[in-house]
């Protein structure tokens, strides 16, 4: 368990970078603005999901040194912004472990709570995906979720799998290494061919009021 | 009790095929989008309500079903896409019963865990239209209970009724039903005379900071 | 404590004018847009604080007197429309005291729910600015705190500085009026003098993917 914390820990500094590096170019400009979107980014998932399932301390309030680690994370941005930012590859790396990790720690917390399979799958995915969609409602833009390349769906889909092998009792070290790896996998998949979900609908030309 | 539970998962699913329909149009292409905005439209307003009165575990973590009937929500409304957005005046007319019952549901959930009156209709009202909010939010729209024709105004006076007749220890049934046809009488009445609220203000012209 | 207690229902009708001011030229034109605004405006900060420290009844629920204050600022704003968007001094130092006050307060409520101190700061921040943020949201801005003179870090100061004092046994009386006039004097300091924050970091002119 130790490991998995200092993971989660690098997770959420890694977020936070992330944040940044996005809020520093489109919407904020100053260092108050900047740490607040990498803020919300990194730990906006967690907070809906503890808020969801009335898991009171939520998670940054229980242990501050997740606010450490996006503190950290926002400094290191600032330092090593161009350099950051030259580095697509590691940055899209890190992302996909990150979103693997915070989906299942967010689905077996979920579990731990006593929410169902479906719930738990739901939650999963929000502790991954819910912070981007807060930055990016707070920064005015449709969610990036929307649109991208197969990222929530790897998320459920990798939660799912966690679920099914739970319930066939599968050793949990396993199913978490497993499952996560799934999520990742499926994440550079989708970028790499260029894959993206079946359209809802084609559009109609009608209009919509 | 039965007929009004199967009243709110249908209310639920409505809201969800709503939401699709819009989605699909302004901001997301994918089934996961636009599922994601049909979830986000027909729970949010309920999630809201539950997560600002500590009412744990929420609706839809409570009762999957409700989940379900957002999810058959989204797939009739890719399936009769088509056909759902030719059917304006059912749609109008399944979104004006929709609000009508999540306005007495919350009201009533409200009362039952000790909030006041006033409270108790800012419940119903958010339990009915807050979905809808998060749903313009997220796709970067100003919300439409701020221009609409009277809505959430709507929403409001059926709880105030509901409040006052109950505190007149009118029957409940009567009252859910007297208080439900206010809301969807005013609803109707205000998009067919084309009713709107005072304006707050005219504008002055001056320059705001 | 009484005098206390006055301050936080004048501050929330203050805040309730302000949103009714901005909202009313931007996003909303009748009375229901332009109070639900005011509403969020002025009741958001401290209803996101109270959620993220799950303590319930959160402030509005548990005393209407909150929900008055917000109906009578909305009314004042609508009356005495044209003079208030005259008298932009006034309204900047009510809103200036606003956010003094509202730190401080959300600062005391996070510490005596067992909070750290640095969850702490962040909840007294929270309270103050959060509601303009959601209001920002809400209609469509980037929110106003990530790009004007210092703000929310007058707030932060304010806080760290109580916090200090705190720990140091400073009696609390004159701990809150010590902390609360440095967020005031900051927040005064910065718009006379058009201080702002060190940019994070200069574009580099990569685009961002």
């Amino acid at each position: 368990m130790q490991i998995q914390y200092l993971f989660e820990l690098l997770g959420t500094g890694f977020f936070a970078i992330s944040g940044a590096l996005v809020a520093n170019k489109k919407s904020a400009s100053d260092w108050f603005g900047v740490t607040f979107i990498g803020f919300i980014t990194a730990i906006g998932g967690g907070s809906l999901r503890d808020v969801l399932l009335g898991c009171y301390p939520i998670v940054w309030v229980k242990d501050v040194y997740f606010v450490y680690a996006i503190l950290g994370g926002t400094i290191l941005a600032s330092v090593f912004y161009t350099t950051l930012h030259k580095l697509r590859k590691t940055m899209f790396l890190f992302d996909t472990l990150g979103i693997a990790l915070f989906t299942i720690v967010g689905t077996e917390k979920a579990l731990s709570l006593g929410a169902g399979p479906v719930t738990a799958a739901i939650m999963g995915m929000f502790s991954a995906v819910m912070g981007g969609v807060l930055r990016d409602m707070l920064t005015n833009e449709i969610p990036i979720i929307f649109h991208k390349e197969i990222y929530a769906t790897a998320c459920l889909a990798g939660a799912v799998l966690y679920l099914l092998l739970f319930y066939f009792d599968v050793n949990r070290n396993l199913n978490f290494w497993l499952s996560g790896t799934v999520i990742a996998a499926i994440r550079i998949m989708a970028v790499r061919y260029n894959l993206s979900l079946p359209k809802f609908r084609k559009d109609t030309g009608e209009p919509v009021t």
